[in-house]
């Protein structure tokens, strides 16, 4: 990305603010931060903030020792530093100059940390608080053709990663160190980082979020991996089933698996441009729902990705925005049997000029490994 | 831990509630969450929220998705879930009953999103907000003897990696391998997962932050090597410096070395019980700045640590707090010269009855690697 490019995307939230009569926006690190600076900052306890007033010049408050990293960043916009033992509320005085006094309209960025904002409620007593979340998601909802081709390349890395996955001897191992070898993988192929993992086999699969732990993995589990990992700035989410062999497996296994990826084709046989996002939930649903399954469909049908996991537009009851070209999300529906094994099968979705197209592209089969 | 003794810590918050007239204690996923419930969370745009009125039952608000994992939890206190689709605001106001008509004290867990905080302002809108902090710190700054018996045994998996550091080649490889090196080694050693690792050689070490990169390391470099991992939910944090052979190091680095480490030993020897934080980083900026190189030594002298990397006590000139037995930091100074390189050392160390331990045990000697 060429340096204007930031200042471009930064000039488009400042029209976004004005036509929302937005007087500041507040941005922690993170992906907004990425979005509009190039770098993600570093997130703890020393404020760093990226102050964009409506009209004019940002400026960034940053800790000193972050001065020299962020200061290659700084092609349109002022560093204000402050070091630790003085503490940055001077170089927020200055940043603010007499809008203290003002009733300001601020947006905040949604992940930014609560002793922050609170810390700005201090600083700007007269002022009203919204999330930045209106204001970034104009800009991002939609990927460029930069974007997607960044989001297929850490795509075919899930896939490339997957192919290994499917050569490791998983019974007797413990689900951590399935993980470790995932993380390897996503390394060895490409991946900057591995971002998440989740290895939930047998009953543990039937926590949709299960924390990856000690349980050793018996022959005839089925096994939800679901992994990720970041490539310049953009993030891979992937979910794939894999059935050890060595013993039978459950006898619903593979009607509960034909039935999920029934579902996930019927989402992305919806998504296109001019439905809505609850409509491709719908769509996967109904087919878990008229299998008898419904209830045990315990989540939404997917999520936006990007610079984050998770992020507009998620794909979700209620949810009646317009699906446009460029928007990117996850297909995901599963069914968890409590006790005794989970099913999710997950790929990404690009909206394209007249569909969309599944930039993962590892096998929908049930899949066995040793 | 015994499932009680998470009882017990919300109790004793509960007290300090009282003693600052705090009505209202709402936790988001991290470490505070941890402390007194014995898992994390799964921190995401879903709310997941611990909330803790000042007497009576607390009350989790957990998205359908994670109520099976967190059920395993739930000994002492409710949980009330929501669905995706529907939303988390009939659950918080169940939750909150009555409470959302008065003017209540409440305190919000420093690292809880924006998103979250301003939805609880909007639903208690005569309500008056302050971080959680004054609350926890009492609880997690000083740490129990099942809790040092982790950090100590967290420290010790860093000086095992730190060992087989020693023995990689570094001349020629980017900075991003020997990073994957070292979470494995990290992972083969014991740690649950690697946290953070900067790998800053030659120039790179003058950024104390430096994000571990593309560059390819050469004979004569000097790295920063700061990683740490966790262990059963409490972390490591370890910097040691080597030096490639091969080539001439800069002719500063055994000097700057020497002042670095000779203040490092300064800040151990004044930690102990009834002196202040600020007094241990002024003894070892004092050896520093008599050196020479005050104005390159640009941050604090080290950070509490437990359930998170940086937590309570801060050892930051200001802080007037006065140490006690059982209090866990690092003491970790640093010089860095802009465009040469940089030198950082760092243990971390945990007051006892008379004194200081110094829980990481590698050589503090100059090392040099391949």
């Amino acid at each position: 990305m060429s340096a204007n490019i930031y200042e471009e995307r930064c000039r488009q939230a400042q029209a976004v603010m004005a036509s929302l009569q937005i007087d500041f926006l507040f941005l922690g690190p993170g992906a907004d931060m990425r979005y509009l600076i190039g770098t993600p900052g570093m997130e703890n306890e020393r404020m760093m903030l990226f102050i964009v007033p409506q009209t004019g010049q940002p400026v960034m408050i940053v800790p000193t020792l972050e001065k020299l990293a962020t200061g290659k960043h700084a092609t349109y916009f002022d560093l204000l530093d402050w070091s630790d033992g003085v503490g940055p509320q001077g170089s927020l005085l200055e940043a603010l100059g007499d809008s203290v006094n003002r009733e300001v309209k601020a947006a905040v960025g949604a992940h930014l940390w609560s002793m922050f904002l609170l810390e700005l409620q201090r600083i700007l007593p007269n002022s009203s608080w919204t999330t930045a979340t209106e204001i970034l998601k104009k800009l991002r909802i939609s990927k460029s053709a930069a974007e997607v081709k960044l989001l297929k390349e850490a795509a075919a890395i899930a896939d490339r990663t997957f192919d290994d996955i499917r050569q490791l001897k998983f019974a007797g191992r413990r689900e951590l160190e399935i993980m470790g070898d995932i993380n390897n993988l996503l390394l060895k192929h490409g991946q900057e980082r591995m971002e998440f993992c989740i290895v939930g086999s047998g009953p543990n699969g039937a926590q949709p979020h299960h924390h990856t732990g000690d349980r050793i993995i018996q022959p005839g589990d089925a096994i939800v991996l679901d992994f990720g990992g970041m490539y310049q700035g953009y993030f891979s989410d992937m979910t794939r089933m894999v059935l050890v062999e060595g013993a039978d497996a459950d006898p619903l296994y593979r009607e509960v698996y034909d039935v999920v990826n029934k579902a996930r084709a019927a989402g992305h046989a919806q998504a296109k441009p001019g439905v809505t996002c609850e409509s491709v939930d719908a769509a996967a649903r109904k087919v878990i729902v008229d299998a008898g399954y419904g209830e045990f469909f315990v989540h939404r049908t997917g999520h936006g990705i990007g610079m984050e996991v998770h992020e507009e537009p998620y794909i979700v009851n209620g949810n009646q925005l317009i699906l446009e070209p460029g928007m990117a999300f996850s297909i995901e529906p599963g069914i968890y049997l409590p006790g005794r094994f989970g099913v999710r099968i997950e790929d990404i979705a690009i909206v394209t000029d007249n569909g969309e197209e599944n930039i993962n592209l590892s096998t929908h089969e049930i899949v066995t490994v040793r």
